[in-house]
């Protein structure tokens, strides 16, 4: 190699080094400690610099909830170049909101949160803080990704997840097209059979048939309550993510949040008429 | 009237007054002293039987959280034959599933939240626990609608709500048509001028232009934050709620919650092949 081309050559490994490594940014709501996150920030921290900002303790089922009673504060707990951890007293949505706006130097490419121990396909969404972080995310302009694992072990087997993730991500990071745009990845839970592949799926109509569990307080006997249900799945199509994780698929479902019922407006308009 | 006509009145009177009497469910997410929710159970209670099960505190921007952490328990506040009135420690999701599956002995014909201090128009519903009441119960085939108006005060002016909630209100209890729909219904601040009349509508695209307001513990001298932002409306199509309640209309929007991003399933369908 001469002069000109090793100037050449490092002249582009620093252009690549500074100017093309992509910036992600890593959520979850099972909390900062919890071996889903753990997983994702080693899979993220090969493909680029990455900043992680989690809640501090579990914040399930907060779905898009926001902390305006108490104030926020941080932790830092590593900083370099290249990688950059926080924890945050917040829900996972505080946590996006706080690394775009008060953390993060620049715009990340990419939001992912998770991964999730536990469902966020069908309906379970809504109650999701993981996919609400990725929402949010999208709502800022910024790809989102939410993973999770249809397995709430703490040992959850993620090793056949890794795959999916890379190249996930990868496509996200090569197009970057996906403003105002979420993506739902589940994985179902490892029973020793690779996963089949990825179905691109709508959202499966399905339902919580709730029950609570009553039980007295030893000291005053008053009843208290723990929430309880079982999930019930009204379709069996097969373009719904439930079809595709119950036949070991991994789903990927893309999110808007327009919430309008379009199909509903022209019924209604004629209660204009009524007020 | 003759023995026969008087005991058919009776009979029809007793029939109405039993069979018929809707029974609606109200909650919201400012609390169960919050004036916004005294002014709509003082209306409901004009048109049908009430079970009021609200927050004991405020929850407001809790979206659609629910309680895992802790368990549930209730308060008796009032309780006859056609009005009962309970507190709950939990966010308005929790008070909609605990009404519909602990407390109430029917199904009611109708949840109303709110009324909300605070808009719930365009993309604030998703942040708001008043409108994830209101999902939660057409999550479970019951129409629910949520009435917001654009006025924080305490003493904010329902008086020219009244009409519309009434009339909406009647509308639902007589069709009953609204399974897997919920309504959002925001009226503007009141200012003098009478509203203008209803717009059905579709959401607003806009989004929340973030800050963090940084102070500091006078104990330790550590920052803390809280959050604040500017709202941002992105467009000024006529069709859309924010520019019904610009211009002192009240807005109504049919809600759904079936997230999936249809117009990108397309062009996602390669990457099964990817994976």
């Amino acid at each position: 190699m001469d002069a000109y081309n090793s100037i050449t050559f490092v002249a582009k490994f620093i252009y690549i080094e500074i100017m093309n490594k992509p910036l992600i940014l890593i959520t979850n709501d099972d909390g900062i400690s919890a071996p889903g996150i753990r997983f994702l920030i080693r899979i993220m921290r090969d493909i680029a610099d990455v900043v992680v900002v989690a809640p501090e303790g579990p914040q399930s089922a907060m779905s898009h909830a926001i902390t305006i009673k108490v104030p926020l504060h941080y932790k830092v707990i590593e900083q370099s170049d290249s990688y950059k951890e926080y924890s945050l007293n917040g829900t996972p949505v505080d946590c996006v909101k706080f690394a775009l706006h008060q953390l993060m130097e620049r715009k990340p490419d990419l939001v992912v949160s998770g991964i999730n121990h536990g469902s966020n396909a069908s309906i379970n969404i809504i109650y999701s803080g993981t996919m609400a972080a990725a929402t949010e995310a999208a709502m800022g302009g910024i790809t989102g990704i939410g993973f999770s694992i249809l397995d709430y072990a703490n040992d959850a087997n993620f090793e056949y997840a890794e795959k999916y993730i890379r190249k996930i991500v990868n496509q996200v990071l090569e197009k970057g097209f996906f403003d105002n745009t979420a993506l739902n990845v589940n994985f179902p839970k490892y029973e020793g059979k690779e996963y089949k592949g990825l179905k691109v799926c709508k959202q499966a109509k399905a339902y919580w048939k709730e029950d609570f569990d009553e039980r007295f307080d030893p000291r005053d006997g008053k009843p208290y309550y723990w929430l309880k249900g079982t999930f019930n799945v009204l379709e069996e199509d097969k373009q719904t993510d439930e079809w595709a994780l119950k036949n070991n698929y991994v789903s990927l479902v893309p999110i808007q949040f327009d919430f309008t019922a379009y199909q509903r407006i022209n019924e209604l308009k004629h209660w204009e008429e009524l007020c």
